[in-house]
């Protein structure tokens, strides 16, 4: 069993720097799109032998230290109740967005085990056949919140905002209901072996500080606080970088960051005992290779002023990477931190 | 004369805070969509009467400080020789985008007073008509570069980077020719009358530091020392919140900031002796009367830790935006910051 990915979490000393990848199971990957074929993308969530399948298949192909459960941040939010579909044009689509009281009072209570039993028993099927360490997730409440406001994605996130400004308190209605179910969806995950869990807030950077200080952080402390001791929780405040001292105070034991901000500088302003989590620009594995690893040695060079570094993308790793480059990517960084390749190779 | 933004922008003492809005003249006054109503988009660009009308229409509707010119940031792009159109879905489109060395060969020098008359044309009227000080703009060269490689908008700007990436001295080739049309349009530009200029770098913000360091600054440093004491600077870096040390190397008399940052930390960043510019979130005009004038507060109060503040947006105002909310604004920022109201109320 390869630790060293919790270890970093837990900011213990390790041989080398774990990495892993951000959408590391997923449509660059030959393998991944020959089983997408046989299914559409929410049936392949909801079939624990091959949403297991996907989430094994990168650590095999790429050698990294963790593998992250392979689903979507919105299927907890079907669970509440709303009216999900994956639409290839528009992405994500919830037919019945939330936007007012009667909206938020319908939302029901997710009971995991019950109504989302395939997630726990993929987790099952994947502590018996992993390795290495198994990540869960979940989205954060703001994030979540903004999906179901919006009934998909957005650009100006309007109507989240609207509501934010307009109706305080039924979007902290939301929110805490929305938080209480992220606390009972991550809970399962790890009863049922999940050994780290991440809170992807992918769209929190749309937020000003003030705003993220007053409407979104509380719930991410209290996520957090629910967790403590258990297991490490990494949260990750994608476009949070110019904010990084609210992001912060989430207490959570490992900070995952996107690309735009220097590595040193974010573990200067987080504090040189954090445990930081990232932060190549995904589009840098278009580049030569040299080029490639020449980043990575800027990033772990700034990754050993935290306490300790789980090397990372600074977002998912996008549909057209060439395999071999996030191959070389994590060859790299073993190499160039500790030398983990001349044990495996 | 109303001179209060021309000497902030020069970090000069003011009676009250300068405002103006991105974007002022634009889809949600009913007064621009009349004028819209009879003309394509470009050719309300292109035509110095109707340009110099709507450029004028937000200054007695708002109240506000200064007028920026009404144009779009692709005019001299098209002038260059690309095939630009406006597409109502799409937005922009380059038909013709440039991934190579005969792209960036057939692109032809801007001469700003032949090619594009109509710009300098506009500012003359504009400076005959005016009371405020008249703001010139360009796209800064890594924005525009990204238009000229992609096409048009993008999500991931994959054909940017991989040009940025696989061939550097082609993509800084590129950078260079946009570079010196820049200068000579915002060149023709003062010399036609505008009194400031404001250089938008609208997507730098998908750059990591190192990179923004390497293939953008540089250019817009050579931007900024070309107008150096001739007309103040505005730089707006959107979305480089996180990377504000080098940001500042610009060297910009002002600079912009998007609402992603707590302006106190943004002045602490940059230094007391900094001119800034911003930044309140443009989806708060969609808020209450009160939290409008509660927020523009805080940003005023951040904005007094720095030499000289200009007030405005931390981004476009939103087509759907209120324009009684907008005017509250401008009213609540004269009257919070030194009493202009009662001067003209």
């Amino acid at each position: 069993m390869n630790e060293t990915f919790l270890k970093a979490c837990r900011g213990e000393a390790v041989d080398y720097t774990p990495v892993w990848i951000m959408r590391q199971a997923g449509r660059y990957l030959p393998q991944y799109q020959k089983v997408r074929a046989k299914v559409d993308f929410l049936t392949l969530c909801k079939t624990p032998e091959l949403a297991a399948e996907v989430t094994l298949q990168p650590i095999e192909i790429l050698g990294v230290d963790a593998a992250i459960l392979f689903s979507d941040i919105l299927i907890p939010v079907e669970a509440m109740g709303m009216d999900l579909e994956f639409s290839e044009s528009k992405g994500p689509v919830l037919h019945n967005p939330v936007r007012d009281e009667a909206g938020v009072r319908t939302l029901r209570p997710v009971v995991p085990e019950q109504d989302v039993p395939f997630v726990m028993d993929t987790v099952r099927l994947l502590r018996q056949r992993l390795q290495v360490p198994l990540i869960g997730f979940s989205g954060a409440p703001f994030t979540l919140a903004t999906y179901m406001i919006e009934g998909g994605s957005s650009r100006n996130f309007l109507h989240t905002k609207r509501m934010m400004f307009q109706a305080p308190d039924l979007f902290a209605s939301l929110m805490e209901k929305i938080t209480e179910n992220v606390v009972s969806y991550l809970d399962a995950q790890i009863r049922a072996g999940a050994q780290a869990v991440q809170v992807f807030d992918s769209w929190v950077g749309v937020l000003s500080p003030r705003d993220f200080e007053y409407v979104a952080l509380p719930w991410v402390k209290k996520i957090v606080a629910s967790f403590k001791g258990r297991v490490p929780v990494i949260y990750f405040a994608f476009n949070g970088g110019a904010m990084l001292n609210r992001v912060k105070e989430a207490g959570a034991d490992v900070y995952g960051l996107d690309w735009r901000i220097d590595m040193a500088d974010a573990v200067r302003q987080l504090g040189p005992d954090t445990v930081v989590q990232g932060n190549l620009d995904p589009c840098l594995l278009f580049g030569p290779r040299d080029e490639i690893r020449s980043r990575a040695a800027e990033v772990l060079k700034g990754g050993r002023t935290a306490r300790a570094h789980i090397f990372n993308l600074g977002h998912g790793i996008l549909p057209e990477t060439p395999v071999e480059n996030a191959i070389a990517l994590v060859e790299s960084v073993h190499e160039l931190s500790g030398g983990k390749r001349l044990q495996h190779g």
